[in-house]
């Protein structure tokens, strides 16, 4: 096992009406806050009504901050600090999915920051404090709401990129799977290829093969996340399913499969964020193509990860099997196995991109090699 | 799954010569410190002089409050509460396992309270505020590194009893395996029977069935004990096993195993807690003999659980499986599993302490239940 240092301080308050909680969570982080909405989905179904109730009986005031888009734009995060700034919040609340949340993290970082926030992104500058950050899910996905990452897209550099630091961890996120039950069926699936891919690049790429601990955590996240899928699939109010996947999501990025396993690589999401900014695409359904390409380019590389992969998560045995039923699950699910689905043909641009992107997350790869999982994945 | 609240804000800094940045993590906590330390094994092995010696380089003075005694007796906390005063240290480390860190907990929180510290043990006050602590393992199995939670025995009352509270929460762990390797191999044994025990007393008796991410970590946890306790028992130095072994213990008591299970009874750590106190007896040996007998008395109210035990553990079929397969384990390390191992024979003595302590741990038990469960553990 390789050294390492875990930290996650979040405090999780899960289950179902857990939202109800959120007046007697928030009141201790002060009396102003800037709520951050998506694209009004929550809106919609009443849950900012409800939130922004809440809030009042706790005796808290809120300026709104909404629109935030999927592939959340650095901009709107200038917006938000601008709002926070002007009314003088005391916190942010998050309310949505992990765009959302990660567009929180930056206004929440960049607050106290002179400099331009994207610096945090292109590593010009660390976040040393931030106003407290609250998160109220409702999109089981990318794990923001445990961890100190933020992922923002620039359009004037074509960038999408991550931020990470401490003072970004949410002070206390609520997980309500009751707030999950109206996602839709296609952005469940590709919340579900989100979920399985956070741990798998971990588990796939670590040069560390003394890991047993770690390796059986996240075969049994991906084992419940494929499992779970499969009945949201047929029933998309399945609340059981819809919470163990909830809390799956949150443990997936949230440091501790990954404690110990040395370095890896997160090559399919850097290759897919290229996909997320050029196309606009979903994440999820973006990693529902590339993942497959690239097990198919690393199938000899990997090889022993992928059959211990095979065995322990499918009960199947070669590597060949690995790559065969998760894409088959991938299928199963309604979720993209290819750039066709979209009609993405600007192969060399992406690559271009990626190679330009690489160094962001300390990846060193050959052209050749982007190139030919991009091939794969036509 | 069911509703929960999952906080856990240790920083756990972890790997092969992690104890020497001791000095750098203990600084920030102040400039005067309370080093708490058992019966000399890290004198001998001149551990406690490089650990003051790095305390004295960051500029930290100590006080030294040594002999913590397995089953940690509360007048040792009150001694550590009286030292600390006099000297007004700013933070407590305790080095050792967990017997010494749980002594630390009780002397971090009594430090501030104007009552006896026992009143946190038997629920009379809750611990409000307490001393930083920081903590250097040295053997893993209790996983209070990790937890909030101090066990402590009160010989005039014959009590084995624990306390729980956010402020014991260590401030930082040093996790670091090479001061494990001088465990001798009888400690070692029983350190990992508590270590399994600690994830199987959920596992076991949650009410909820539905939560398969949870019971796969479980699986996980306990699987890796026994492989790599295995491999310890051949060769006491294997650094990998040790690791591993680490880094499970900590997790096992963290929360993380039983966040979403709803409640379960830790009916095992009961009946062995009184063993302790009467015989003095190792915590983890005592676990042993009292195990195997309490699933014989709960194999057919506990049999779906047995049977998925038997399965994913043990890659066999039923609950008796189960039963035979772990106690097999515990003989193959050498840990006893018959109270006539220690010659221990008071058994109505037993049920009466068992009984008095039930209601600490929430637990309605009946009599005819506990004096069955010692009768099969004869």
């Amino acid at each position: 096992m390789n050294n390492f240092v875990f930290y996650n301080p979040v405090k999780v308050v899960f289950g179902r009406g857990s939202v109800n909680q959120l007046g007697s969570y928030a009141a201790p982080l002060g009396t102003k806050c800037l709520l951050v909405i998506g694209q009004g989905s929550v809106r919609k179904n009443q849950t900012l009504d409800r939130c922004i109730g809440m809030l009042e009986s706790a005796g808290i005031k809120h300026s709104l901050l909404e629109n935030i888009m999927p592939n959340p734009r650095i901009e709107k995060a200038y917006e938000g600090i601008r709002l926070a700034k002007k009314h003088n919040c005391d916190f942010v609340i998050a309310l949505g999915g992990g765009s959302v949340i990660d567009t929180a993290k930056a206004i929440a970082a960049g607050f106290y920051y002179d400099g331009d926030t994207w610096d945090f992104f292109t590593m010009k500058s660390e976040v040393k404090k931030a106003l407290p950050l609250m998160t109220v899910l409702t999109v089981a996905a990318t794990g923001s709401e445990m961890n100190s990452i933020s992922v923002m897209q620039n359009d004037s550099t074509k960038q999408k990129i991550r931020a990470q630091g401490h003072p970004m961890f949410p002070t206390v996120s609520i997980l309500d799977p009751e707030l999950t039950k109206t996602l839709p069926k296609d952005y469940t699936a590709y919340a579900s290829v989100d979920i399985i891919s956070h741990v798998l690049e971990g588990y796939l790429t670590s040069e560390d093969e003394n890991t047993p601990l770690q390796d059986g955590f996240t075969e049994s996240i991906v084992k419940s996340v494929i499992e779970e899928t499969r009945k949201l699939m047929s029933d998309l109010s399945d609340i059981e399913a819809r919470s163990t996947i909830m809390w799956a999501s949150s443990l997936a990025l949230s440091g501790f499969t990954t404690a110990g396993i040395g370095r890896f690589k997160f090559e399919n999401h850097l290759i897919e964020h290229s996909l997320s900014a050029y196309h606009d695409i979903p994440h999820g359904a973006g990693l529902s193509i590339v993942i497959p390409a690239w097990m198919k380019e690393n199938r000899t590389l990997l090889k022993n990860k992928f059959e211990k992969f095979a065995r322990n998560v499918f009960g199947k045995q070669s590597a060949e099997d690995a790559i065969i039923s998760l894409e088959n699950f991938f299928r199963e699910i309604n979720s993209p196995t290819s750039l066709s689905f979209y009609k993405i043909s600007n192969l060399r641009e992406l690559t271009d991109n990626i190679m330009e992107c690489a160094p962001t997350r300390n990846l060193n790869l050959e052209r050749g090699y982007v190139e030919r999982i991009l091939e794969k994945a036509k």
